[in-house]
């Protein structure tokens, strides 16, 4: 290990244990603060144990799924593969270890960060409902730094994973190698890290995902519908279904989302580093690291300096927040490109990577922005549904759908903008290779996604602080607070609806830039292993058809997840008309509802709907690799799946998303008062397209945010096994 | 001209006129039927001039447009161009003279296509109505062979217009080459007729899409919902509308979409025909011309054999007939792959192409049993659709929209087979180029396109008689016919219901199969021009953009569609309600509503809003060849741009088609008695999903079908302005 290396990688590390030692911190004072009445804690018990029943059994699903593809990861590599003399070690058994081994601890990591998520969260439900009956900063603050501490536990653990295996792996340096030559082959050795991430994140997600929403669908269907009581009554079995739904789904679902996000992006950004080698040296390769190190402080100064005045708007002071966070990580960027990507035969790099970073931020920033014109009912979007709710619900799901289609615009607008400059940005950095054509273009894309990914741990606070105040406001209600307080968590939770709305824009627009980065790290790898340049041409049939194949995964995908919620909810729904039937004092306020039941169905509802869609996204470019292998085309098949999928993918999940969210806040905006009010004919038609869009932008939607990085991290694994 | 190529002209030119004379002989039958009460004929008049006045302002609009963008395309081939050593022609003005003349013609002959359609359809409709009361064979015959005037006499036309094209710039052979050298050139100079047709099938399939289904959906939601009157009840004031809507959405749109799918299909299999001249000579680029004047032949055989018992389903007639075309196709295959692709040197090839001719009717029939299981309520899909309707119109909804996701699978499967086995059975057929590299694969596909288009002209008039039936069971409802009348113009509405769901599955799957000819026309013809072979690159940061955002556009004008159909159906609801309030008498039957006002504001709104979406398509490829022209990669973009959008397109009309098909018979499945039957509130929660599935089914997705060829056809025309 040389001194430039040492030094880097121990910034990275010690960041991220400072982030650690600051979220336990964090976790501490979010526990010190007060637990409110009994009859809370009655309530935030009863979400406890279900949110920790749930994740029990899921984990062990999860854990035994993962066992499997470990094994068959194990296998492939050492016994079916023929080696290649491009392989990043000789011995295949060895380079099998090195996969399986990143692959486990990958999803062993996601598997923690996304517990500890749902861990806090389920904690600071109740400090928050607490804390809002004596004010509402100290309220926003229990939210918010609850929120933080699973999103500075996510983030710091990812950098943490992938700079702890690089520091392990170079205790293992070939006696051929110098430690700079075994360092540019380690991202290709970790690569199973990123799809470890991801295969656990995509079964959190969609389990949770499920979950929360058919806890959801079917508590309002029976609840708000049928027996005509509001929502979070303590006379309906589902509720507490329905709150053990936000942390399972938003929050550990979520957390595992980002933490595969970060980690993925990490390692695809460390594999273009490799190839600008000569240029940059170890600094190159570790840059991404390092940005995320200065993130993930600049995220904790963000949630520190974040308070309110009791008569301010909230949102104002997260935003003001974000702000901060941004402007540091800028500064990070400005710092480390002129540190790390400087070199002297190209002086004007470092600044065009530095813009490059910039446009990262700027694209984080669009996507906020556009996802807040799709779904908040000041702008036309949303009031153009609310204005259709008038004529029943079927103008109503047209226009919703409409909405959701049309808000795809922007987002793939912009995406396609930050691509190509910042990858024209890179070519013109003055990098070129011995025959003096410009290499640094794909680079430039990495270096955006960086920037995007820099504000992640800030973002995660803001997205998790969603569900904890949706759970006070649930709390609140069920131990029948007063009115003051409940318009305190109501305040609260209006926020949170928006900051869930906003991180969902953010985590799909860092998952599309995300994308175009992990392909060129598959070609690249691939270029590795064969020692040619792989052309993905779609004007060749096989690469066609296995495109086609791409898109439709996305389109079967999403049924499956959208059926396994309405049948998962169905379920419900029959639950609860039971206990209404068997237990006629349940609505009279004289019986218990039996809420363990509810929350045993959806449960096993959930767990046993998670796993076909989940077993065919991994299948799936797998059977395309290995059958097209047969036509002698496998690795650029894959490609041309991967890619098309990706393309689908974001464009579905932001349809999914922003028409989600575009109902609810229609429906929000009737309850104002517009067009009749609660309880008129425009209210209910809206409550339809609510009730559709709880599984269009709360499983589907970002499921697919994970389906798109799984896909990408499967084919980086498996690329060996294609070519 | 040498004699084989004359001879060959000669068949497809008497085998168009041929049938062209047939339509106008069964034209004259169709006319020479009883035209039914004067109660009937108030009425039909009624339909009559609406649907005349709707299409003569629309082809005003459209003529407009059409001479726009001819003056577009003569200024750009004339003036903006660099003429290469691979044109065509050498003289620019020569060449763009040929290409706007092709596009003009191909526009006008699109256009009397549909005209023909609507013309019939409004004759044949009463006469239907009248027959009815005699008999159920007197009326499926009237109908179907009023749908077979539109199916002839479009096919034919689309024959006779590419052939006669053929054949008339053969006179213009310039000194300096041979008949075959010229022969083999005319293909390029023609492209512009497809794309003429194109031009107008979409704007007629959009503005009629936007026309019917506004009618439709205003006249239920009014009518059926708030008013409570049944369908067709002659008191709803839009009812004539909803009538005109069938014929100018169904038979004017649909007839000018296979109109051009036809053309379009046959330049393209021409073009890569002349790839392979050194083996087929002539023969091979006449080939599909000849293949679709035998489907013609076989088609009126087909459309002759139908006649049904009265006690029998009239589904299974048709069926029949459609065998019987399939079966002489099948021969027609056999006979022509032998005659003209049997070189001496490659003694297999004959019977390899006659298999890809065999796939393709395979891929015909597979795609009419997917839609079967889709749409039909006999199987899962619609069953599980009502069974969710039981919990509301929010499940209905969802569980509509997950079918129509899940209902994309098997057909991509489908034409994933079909390309890849005709495209190997095409490599495998035994030509070879000089280097010993087979040549034939991509003319496999094209040989598998034309086998599944060469039963088109049994198909239209299948699907024409979906409207007539439709507009037959209208005039028989409103002038107050017999129990048994109904009884039988119903049961031919259901067949006809199933039919025009059938033919959208043909319709789309044959546009997929062309898609991929299409694509590798273009793909020539960039080579023709450059020299050089074409690569899409998928890798490229531009391409990929490029596919991102053709994939957006589909999703962008899907958006714009539903809403064109949502805003025209509110203003037809303001309508009237006003009628209803203004003149109390409509609703006690002692006042006549007027009808002619609402026919004019569905007009105007389906004219209005036809227009934007209509141009986005046109506009896109051109920005995107154009702007990607600056960074040098103007025709690679475009066509990842193309083929992007093409495999979005294909999945997301499947999806609309399928899922609204479904929706409509989960209520009709509600209606014979199940979940309550009629009135329970399981069928106001189907009638919302069968209200939403309107636009999807009859606006959106037909549309798709248009756009994905229109792209294909404009990027033929234009690619020369791309390089």
């Amino acid at each position: 290990m040389n001194s430039s290396q040492s030094t880097l990688l121990l910034i990275v590390l010690a960041a991220s244990l400072g982030a650690l030692a600051f979220a336990v911190w964090l976790a501490r004072w979010v526990l010190g603060r007060d637990r409110g009445t009994r009859e809370m804690q009655v309530i935030s018990n009863a979400i406890q144990q279900g949110a920790e029943a749930f994740l029990a059994r899921q984990y062990k699903t999860i854990t035994a799924l993962a066992l499997v593809v470990a094994v068959l990861i194990w296998v492939g590599y050492s016994q079916f593969r023929q080696t290649t003399t491009g392989d990043p070690v000789g011995d295949p058994g060895l380079l099998a270890l090195y996969v399986t081994g990143s692959f486990l601890l990958g999803a062993l990591s996601s598997g923690i960060a996304g517990f500890m998520g749902m861990w806090i969260s389920i904690r600071a439900n109740i400090r928050t409902a607490a804390a809002a009956t004596t004010s509402l900063n100290a309220a926003l603050q229990a939210a918010l730094r609850g929120g933080a501490v699973s999103g500075f536990f996510t983030v710091a653990l990812s950098l943490l994973g992938v700079a702890g295996l690089f520091a392990v792996l170079q205790a293992f340096q070939p006696a051929d190698l110098t430690a700079d030559e075994w360092a540019r082959r380690i991202p290709f050795l970790i690569v199973g890290y990123g799809f470890g991430a991801s295969f656990v994140a995509l079964f959190a997600q969609l389990g949770g995902g499920i979950y929360t929403k058919a806890a959801d669908v079917g508590a309002d269907l029976v609840g708000k519908v049928e027996a005509g009581i509001p929502e979070d009554d303590p006379r309906n079995p589902a509720v507490i279904a329905d709150l053990v739904g936000d942390n399972v789904g938003d929050c550990a679902g979520r957390g595992a989302d980002l933490f595969e996000s970060t980690a993925a992006e990490n390692i695809g950004a460390m594999i273009l580093g490799v190839l600008l080698y000569p240029y940059f040296g170890i600094g190159g390769i570790l840059f991404p690291l390092v940005i995320g190190a200065f993130g993930l402080l600049a995220s904790i100064v963000g949630v520190v300096v974040v308070r309110t005045r009791e008569d301010a708007d909230p949102m104002a002071a997260l935003n003001r927040g974000f702000y901060v966070v941004s402007a540091l990580v800028a500064l990070a960027l400005y710092v480390t490109t002129r540190w790390l990507l400087n070199p002297a035969n190209a002086p004007d790099a470092w600044w065009h990577y530095f813009i490059c970073g910039l446009i990262g931020l700027a694209t984080a920033f669009a996507f906020l922005l556009i996802t807040q014109y799709y779904t908040e009912y000041r702008y036309r979007p949303v009031l153009g549904i609310a204005e259709a709710s008038q004529t029943g619900p079927a103008t109503n799901i047209i226009a919703g759908l409409a909405v959701g289609m049309e808000s795809t615009v922007l987002p793939v607008i912009t995406i396609s903008i930050a691509i190509i400059a910042s990858y024209m940005l890179g070519q013109s950095s003055g990098l070129v290779n011995e025959a003096g054509e410009p290499v640094g273009g794909l680079f430039g894309t990495a270096v955006a996604t960086t920037g995007m990914l820099g504000t992640a741990g800030y973002i995660l606070a803001m997205d998790v602080f969603g569900p904890i105040t949706d759970n006070a406001g649930g709390v609140v209600e069920m131990s029948g607070q007063s009115d003051r307080v409940r318009a305190t968590t109501d305040r609260l939770d209006a926020v949170g609806n928006t900051t869930k709305a906003l991180t969902k824009g953010y985590a799909i627009g860092s998952a599309a830039l995300a994308a175009f980065l992990l392909f060129s790290a598959y070609l690249d790898e691939v270029r590795n292993y064969t020692g040619t340049e792989l052309t993905v041409n779609l004007a060749k049939p096989h690469v066609f058809v296995a495109g086609l194949l791409g898109a439709m995964l996305v389109f079967w995908f999403t049924s499956l997840a959208m059926t396994a919620v309405r049948k998962a909810a169905q379920s419900v729904i029959t639950e609860v008309r039971r206990q209404f039937r068997e237990k006629p004092g349940i609505m009279q306020g004289t019986d218990q509802p039996d809420y363990a039941r509810c929350v045993d169905i959806v449960t096993i509802g959930a767990l046993r709907a998670m796993v076909l869609p989940g077993l065919l996204v991994v299948a799936s470019p797998i059977v395309v690799g290995l059958v097209f292998k047969q036509f002698g085309i496998g690795a650029e098949a894959v490609a041309g799946f991967l890619m098309i999928a990706t393309i689908t993918g974001i464009i579905t999940a932001v349809f999914l998303n922003n028409g989600g969210g575009a109902w609810d806040n229609a429906k929000k905006y009737i309850e104002t008062g517009a067009y009749g009010g609660k309880r008129s004919d425009a209210h209910k038609a809206a409550v339809v397209g609510d009730t559709v869009g709880d599984p269009f932008k709360d499983t589907a939607g970002p499921s697919l945010h994970v389906l798109i990085k799984l896909l990408a991290t499967i084919t980086l694994v498996l690329a060996p096994m294609f070519i």
